[in-house]
C-alpha cells in the first residue's frame, strides 16, 4: 500500500510517518505552511523525512491562511494558556483546515497513483475540532470516492482516530520515534512554552504513557496546576 | 443570503457572479492561481469584480499545482484540439481540483460567516470531470456539514448543475453579462484559439443559444468540423 502521510512535524504525525514506514510503503511526507506562528514544526517534518529517507513536499498555503483570519494560530490573537477546553481552544480553530489539507493530499496522491493518504487525527481532538471526528473522516471518504471516480481509488488511513495522545506516545516509543525532534507548541518560540493547550496535552500524554518526555519546556510545572 | 462565488473568470462563473449579484448579497469573488497556462482568465475574474463592485481574492495555489502534475492545463503536455470527449479531454483533468477549491472557499466562508459558496459546475462537465457531478456536490455538502459542525452552516449554491452551457449563455444574456470579458481557452494565448475543447464548447453554446458570440477566435471555423 503506497502511502502519502500528511505530516505537520508534530508528535502525532511524525509517529504516524514512522508507523507507515514500518508497515508499508511510505512514499511522501506532505506539510503545509498556512502562515502558522509555529512554523518551526515544518523543520521537524523535514527532519523526519530525512531520518526516514523519504521525499518531503511543503505546500505553500500562506495565501489561504491570510483569508482564514480569526484563529490565534495564524493571527495576532494571543494563544490561550491552559488545558484544551472548548472555552479557550475555540480560538485555535482554523476553519476547515483538515478538509483543505486532505483534499490537497488526495489530489497529490491521485496524481502519483498512491493508494492511501494517512492523517494523524486522534481521539483527543474530537471534542473541539469537528474535522478530526470519525463522522468527518467517513463523510470525507465518501466525498473523495465521488470526486475521484474513474481517476483513483484512494482511502484515508487514520489508525489513531480513536486513540488518545498517550496511546500514540506509547506506540511511538515502541517504534523508536525521536520525540525530541517533534514540535507541538502553538506559540512557536525557541523552546516549547509548556503552557499552551498543545504543550499541556503533550506533557499529560507523556505522563500518562509512562514514557520519559525528552522535551525542554519554558514552564514545566504549569500543566499539573491547570484543570479542564 | 451572503454568498461567496468561486470565479475563474470563465463564461460560466462570471455569469454565476452576475446571477448572485442580482438575486442576493454577493460578498466576495474567489479565484485560484494553480499555475494554469490560461492564467489570463484571472484578469477576467478581476474585471468582473470591478464591474460588480465586489471584493476579489486570488488564492495562490501554484505550490499545489506543481504537485498535481500530469494535466495539460498545468504542464507542458499539449492541450488537445477538438470537442470535449473522454478520449482527449482526460488530459485536462487536474485531479481533485474542484474539491480543493471548494474546501478552501468553505474555509473562507466560515471565517467570514457567509451563508453560501456558489460554484458554476454545469451539466456539460459531468461526463468527463467527476468532481462536477451532482453526486459529488451532495457528498461534498455532507462532508462540509461534518467538518464545520458548530462553526458554520454553509451550503453550496450550484444553480447551473443540471443546465447546459447554452442555457448559461441564455441566462447570462438576460443578465447583461459582458461575455467578451470572460475567458475560456485552455491554451491561454492572446485570443481564444477556437480549437481546444473549451473553445469548441463555447462556440457551440453560443450557436445553440441563439445569442451573438462577441469572442474573437484565431480559428472560428474549426468547431463546426469536429465531432464528438
Amino acid at each position: 500500500m503506497s502511502t502519502l502521510v500528511v505530516c505537520s512535524g508534530g508528535l502525532d504525525s511524525v509517529t504516524l510517518a514512522w508507523k507507515v514506514h514500518k508497515e508499508s510503503k511510505l512514499e511522501l511526507l506532505v506539510s503545509f505552511d498556512y502562515g502558522q506562528r509555529h512554523v518551526k514544526e515544518l523543520d521537524c517534518a523535514a527532519s523526519c523525512a530525512t531520518e526516514l529517507g523519504v521525499a518531503h513536499e511543503i505546500i505553500d498555503l500562506r495565501s489561504v491562511g491570510q483569508c482564514l483570519s480569526g484563529s490565534s494560530l495564524t493571527d495576532d490573537i494571543p494563544v490561550p494558556d491552559g488545558h484544551y477546553a472548548a472555552s479557550n481552544m475555540a480560538a485555535t480553530v482554523v476553519p476547515n483546515r483538515n478538509a483543505i489539507m486532505l483534499t490537497i493530499a488526495f489530489g497529490i496522491a491521485a496524481a502519483h497513483q498512491y493508494d492511501r493518504v494517512a492523517a494523524a487525527v486522534h481521539g483527543g481532538d474530537h471534542f473541539i475540532y469537528p474535522d478530526c471526528r470519525p463522522k468527518f473522516v467517513d463523510a470525507f471518504n465518501l466525498m473523495q470516492a465521488s470526486a475521484l471516480e474513474g481517476i483513483g481509488d484512494i482511502l484515508t488511513y487514520t489508525p489513531f482516530l480513536n486513540l488518545s495522545k498517550s496511546d500514540i506516545v506509547k506506540e511511538g516509543n515502541l517504534l523508536g520515534v525521536p520525540f525530541a525532534k517533534t514540535w507541538s507548541c502553538y506559540k512557536g518560540g525557541d523552546t516549547h512554552c509548556g503552557r499552551c493547550g498543545t504543550c499541556v496535552e503533550r506533557q499529560e500524554a507523556f505522563s500518562l504513557s509512562g514514557v520519559v518526555d525528552p522535551t525542554t519546556y519554558e514552564d514545566s510545572d504549569f500543566w499539573q496546576t491547570t484543570t479542564r
